[in-house]
């Protein structure tokens, strides 16, 4: 056997791996969502949480696929758009790569192969939506809205970044998705809030917030440390081939960002409020992963761990901010994926450096020095670019999209049905049936 | 460092790898089984659920992967039968196979992870069982059937599909066990519910079926994320070796099947039962992977869908059936591994592809050309004599080994104790101690 | 590319993803801790759990992983000490080593996948103590012991037996930690329990233990489900390389040890107690699974089952024991950890067997034939001499640390904050808002 088939075979199995590991992550959104909201919306959270992979699945195999990764111009994918049948050679042994997916021929597994991990990708970006709406929204409303950000909204922006399209070519860097997948996730999930409000009960008269506490902390602690556990698939999956020092490289600045960023939410918790909050100290971890996301595979170790903490910082005070300006958030979606994958893509522009990635082989051209080697303010330009031309689009078609479902499908239940839960009210069932629990709540 | 050798190392961490993954599904059977029952036998579950991985552990390397895979008729295996005590020279690099294990000489791995492997498959037999006679049966009573079940009822038709024996050699085709695995596991549980009985409370004098609900949906949903994840080990796995297209393929393949199930399931929940049943919705998803997993390395993706979508409907229709035959199964398991089991062994009938098995590399001499094809009505025969002769031996020993188990050591707890719950009767304690929990349930 | 640089990248894979496994294993450990406790408490176990792996990251980065793998004498790692800042020329393609962490030179992978590896295990270690103190103790206590003991009590005794040191030059063999991890872990909570004192209600006046029971059983099962699957990481792991036979059969010792312990436990607890307690059962496969991890890659299959078969009984009566000696441990940990460490360890003095560890790739000079092939006492007097010296060394720092932070910080919270539970006083919050609980307990 040749070298070039073994590397192709360590390559796919270790994009299968990662790609399983991103898979599991809909386990911890599931846990952390349902988790951090009310006993009586439980079954609901779970059973959007659940479907959504599947529809992100459906969806992302009829026209996502195609539209982010097909060969075409700038704006979309033109080629192999429906259904994942656009000509391909890969694995493609020492020949030149022949397809319609020309922007994934940098790596050489099988097509179904960079399908799969592409779509637990998209898959996330979905799921991110879920609980910034939980608690009020309708679940066929829900559904469908999954459906439309996996073929249009999510495949369109990562179409520009990772699709060979026009931000790719102004040399904005986002490795694994601080802006592809979070910030399109947390920006589709404010175009959500905007039109639903907030949830009842949430302000009192006199607009002053009042805390609506989550349901169980147990299983909201196991989802975070699932999505942690998912992020080592997230992030060093990312090179989708085995690179060994930049896959160790990946993991290690992964890590250190999640641990910073959960010991500065932490601290800035406790201070802030007078004691380590719990909900706080995981929403950190996740910042932190967010916040490193972009720049995991250009940036030290030390400045993995500056991102990390200021990511855990800027969970808190973002959660506090969310909650005064009456954009209600249940799970801090947006404090979480939306400022911090804002804040990981900037931070690319702040921290990558350039002899880093030549050492781990992750270097592109155009990759700035950074701000260690003194780099200039190119990089950030390109990186703030991007976040803004993706805030406009996802933001724009999202409000547009959430307000054509407001007008067809309705957006929200009933207020007696918010009132009395929407597992009753959707489901015609509990989620904990046999423990006594408390129904004015 | 020799081609062979890299060959052996990559497959031993592969097939090591995803046995991992298949072990983990343990986690989620037991969350799946006590998720969907009452808190009052949530201890007694949880218990048979964590104890029938070692029972299977030991009783299939005392005797079981012997009777499996040791050379022998077509009926059994009859070298190294105790204690995985054969001759053996895998890896055997570069020279023929000499050893008690001709079956699985196929896969150049080490001995010790091809029997690994074979373990993780023969527990998720073991455990389907467990569900299906929840919340009435006796704790010992169970672990003795765990026990017969991994030395003789799993291995004898394995051998026949798996091991070199009969069916193997009629050609029918079971890629990776919904007939070997979950068939069988659901003709032992069938054979059970049949002995057993319904629980009490569960059908009104006049003979409708009372709804009994599960006591933790959370923990249920989780249990379903856990399977889906361990089913990518459980399928793609299979091949024993990192064959890339086929390892691809069969990820894509096993998703879009829970995928087009999940989504069918909760489509015919909701127009039969007027909501989308949470339970229906799972048990949607975990059909799809059943079903698929027989026909997953021969059928194209489009395929898997359509065996996907029909096992997401038939799974809805199962679990209503059964009720109204008063065959009790407090967790669905009859309707998925059983049903599902057979329904994806006669898909391969339906959809096997030789195009797709030879592109991929998992295509054998006697596999037909699928109907796609135009092929014939052979391969359906091959299929439905296995589902047929499984049965007939599943079936009928399982229930001897019942009857015999009912004279011996007794199946059920008795009334008081069913009424009170197996976790005070069978373990002197409770699941959830602190929590206020409703009695009369 | 050469056949070097293809060892490195499957090596590299395997360490990273192994090392994913074992820090999924902080999972398991929160749940089984967690589970194990009361209601009231639960919001602090979770925060504990989960803030420990961020403290471990942060202070084996700073300064343990220098202290344990840098170059020095026998007692201490003296060069790279701060920030894994010591030169190094990992991976070493076909050259000699050349750098600050030789001890960790026999392994070809990237400086930073040996760093996460090692992390992990630090990781463990520290998140050991954390049942043992539960319900009692100040969280900023903990966490500043947590900083402590992976930046000195961990790391030092780690050098003794992994970084070159004394015990290492001696032929104390623990492969993968029963000793450097998991009795290290439980000498520290041992420390901790002797200055902290049982908790409120624990003993009667008469000084008759009184049972605590844990508020979820079904979490605890979960628990020790996710720690079985993150054993595949930390045994197999352990090689840090793809040894194919190595690999394979440490899975499978792992396994049966951990199969036999869940029996005889299950046994032992029925015999003794009456009833098959499910927190026994589970203990039970912990125990066997600390217990086989010192000599996982020197045993055969048989031994590891008879490792396994002691561990199960001795930890039930282990936790009898403790609950006698008023040594309150909250979740069994040092019935798991340290007494099975402990025995673990000495095991290999009993069990190791050259002929294996020849067969499959791991001996040493200096490995002993073992009992079964004739040997003599001294590696059963090597592995004495470790545990005493690590019992002296972790004990008597670990007393001195905690003494010092009572004076300093105080180690336990307030009697009323006890109990009315710390989730209320150290996070003012509530694990499961919405349900009714009991709070006379």
């Amino acid at each position: 056997m040749e070298t070039a088939s073994f590397r192709i075979m360590l390559d796919t199995f270790w994009v299968l791996l990662t790609g399983f590991l991103v898979f599991f992550m809909n386990l911890g959104f599931a846990m952390v969502e349902s988790g951090l909201c009310r006993v009586k919306n439980t079954v609901n959270i779970l059973a959007k949480n659940f479907i959504v992979f599947a529809v992100s699945s459906l969806a992302y195999y009829l026209l996502g696929f195609g539209l982010m990764y097909g060969n075409g111009g700038g704006l979309l994918g033109l080629q192999g758009l429906l259904a994942v049948s656009g000509a391909d050679n890969s694995p493609a042994t020492g020949e030149a790569y022949r397809g319609a997916y020309a922007a994934l021929s940098w790596t050489g597994v099988p097509l179904w192969a960079k399908f799969f991990f592409q779509l637990v990708f998209c898959g996330t970006a979905a799921t991110i939506v879920s609980g910034a709406v939980a608690e009020r929204i309708k679940f066929v409303t829900f559904i469908v809205f999954s459906f439309l950000i996996c073929t249009i909204l999510y495949p369109v922006t990562g179409h520009w970044i990772w699709g060979g399209g026009w931000l790719a070519g102004l040399g904005m860097f986002d490795f694994a998705g601080s802006t592809v997948v979070h910030s399109v996730g947390g920006w589709a999930a404010l175009a959500g809030i905007l039109l639903l409000g907030p949830r009842l009960g949430k302000y009192k008269p006199d607009g002053v917030p009042k805390p609506i506490y989550g349901h169980n902390l147990s299983l909201a602690t196991l989802g975070v440390f699932v999505l942690w556990f998912g992020w080592f698939g997230f992030n060093p999956g990312s090179t989708m081939a085995v690179n060994a020092p930049a896959i160790a490289h990946i993991a290690v600045t992964t890590n250190m960002a999640a641990a910073a960023a959960t010991a500065t939410a932490t601290l800035t918790a406790w201070l802030l409020l007078g004691k380590p909050d719990l909900s706080m100290i995981l929403n950190g971890a996740l910042a932190g992963l967010v916040a490193v996301t972009a720049g995991c595979a250009y940036v030290s170790i030390p400045a993995a761990l500056a991102t990390g903490a200021v990511a855990g910082g800027l969970v808190v005070f973002a959660v506090l901010a969310f909650d005064r300006l009456k954009l209600d958030d249940p799970v801090g979606a947006l404090s979480v994926h939306l400022v911090n994958g804002v804040f990981g893509t900037l931070a690319v522009g702040l921290f990558a450096d350039k002899r880093v990635a030549v050492a781990i082989g992750t270097d592109s051209p155009g990759l700035r020095d950074g701000l260690f080697a003194g780099g200039g303010l190119a990089q950030l330009g390109a990186q703030a670019l991007g976040v803004v031309s993706v805030a406009a689009f996802t933001l724009g078609l999202g409000l547009l999209a959430w307000f054509l479902l407001k007008l067809v499908l309705g957006l929200r239940v009933s207020r007696s049905e918010e009132l009395t839960g929407l597992d009753l009210g959707e489901h015609g069932m509990e989620a904990y049936s046999g423990f006594q629990t408390f129904t004015n709540m």
